[in-house]
């Protein structure tokens, strides 16, 4: 199945000059759906994951199916101000402006094997705030899953992340 | 399993006299999390279910989950400005002011056989304007899916509702 093929691409959203990947149209094809699902499941389910971790709020949604069927627990990583319990929170830059996303501090253990979730990888920024929020928990290991990587934004960050085993279903 | 007894109260959050159901302590204990989408799956697998419709951010989590099991689509309702192609919106009365939820225009079809799933029904009024919108595309039919529902909140946003069959797995 072209995965790519499905996912529809929006000219110069949200801004002019940007391509937009919009997954939701291979969301709501079952076919496209379940495949994106058990390539993730069956990439990831020799390594002992006991949590994923997505985030807000795309992520959540083939997050939540990975979880459930590599039988891990789900840890959401959230917008700042929106979970409820005590919080470990960490800000990032962007392009303007910074951004700030939390974790629940009782949401991971030192044994915990985690696989950080979200739809698209493309600056990095995001994934290395995740990655620094899971490793304040003195987790064990850390893999990485997305969607769509845009290989045409390098930097830094994504140098950084190259350093976790990584799987992604759909390269532009 | 009692689904009850894992859900976290925080009192008073997020204003006074309120306790909050924090379902991040069963989201990330992998027994409970399986529970509750294997009861959403078995409720609802003969059903003909062909679309399942969640409202940002929670309800993405069991709902993901729920679609790859019932071998679903998944549609995502969300705060408005945050889909990227042509949308139908929905407002809604909150407590204080109003709140405006949308749906991608080409998500849903007339042959749809649609759950609508969130994490909690608490006034109604959320599930109300997702139902709202759901029958704008015309669907074949409507069944509801909670993990909370406040019983002790009645309304007539609550009455509509009830005209729908709902499976809810946790009651206050």
């Amino acid at each position: 199945m072209n995965l790519k093929e499905i996912i529809r691409e929006i000219p110069d959203y949200p801004v002019k000059g940007i391509s937009f990947k919009d997954i939701t149209t291979l969301l709501k094809d079952p076919s496209a759906f379940n495949e994106v699902v058990n390539q993730v499941h069956e990439n990831f389910k020799n390594k002992g994951i006991t949590k994923i971790v997505s985030l807000e709020s795309r992520g959540f949604i083939v997050g939540g199916a990975a979880a459930y069927l590599l039988n891990a627990g789900f840890v959401p990583i959230r917008k700042k101000g929106k979970l409820p319990a005590e919080t470990v929170a960490e800000s990032y830059e962007l392009e303007y402006g910074s951004d700030t996303i939390e974790i629940h501090k009782d949401a991971l253990t030192e044994d915990d094997i985690v696989l950080i979730h979200d739809d698209l990888l493309a600056t990095g920024g995001t994934a290395l705030a995740a990655l620094n929020l899971v490793e304040k928990m003195n987790v064990k290991k850390v893999y990485f899953s997305f969607i769509c990587d845009l290989k045409f934004i390098e930097n830094g960050k994504k140098e950084v992340l190259s350093n976790y085993e990584t799987h992604t279903l759909v390269e532009y």
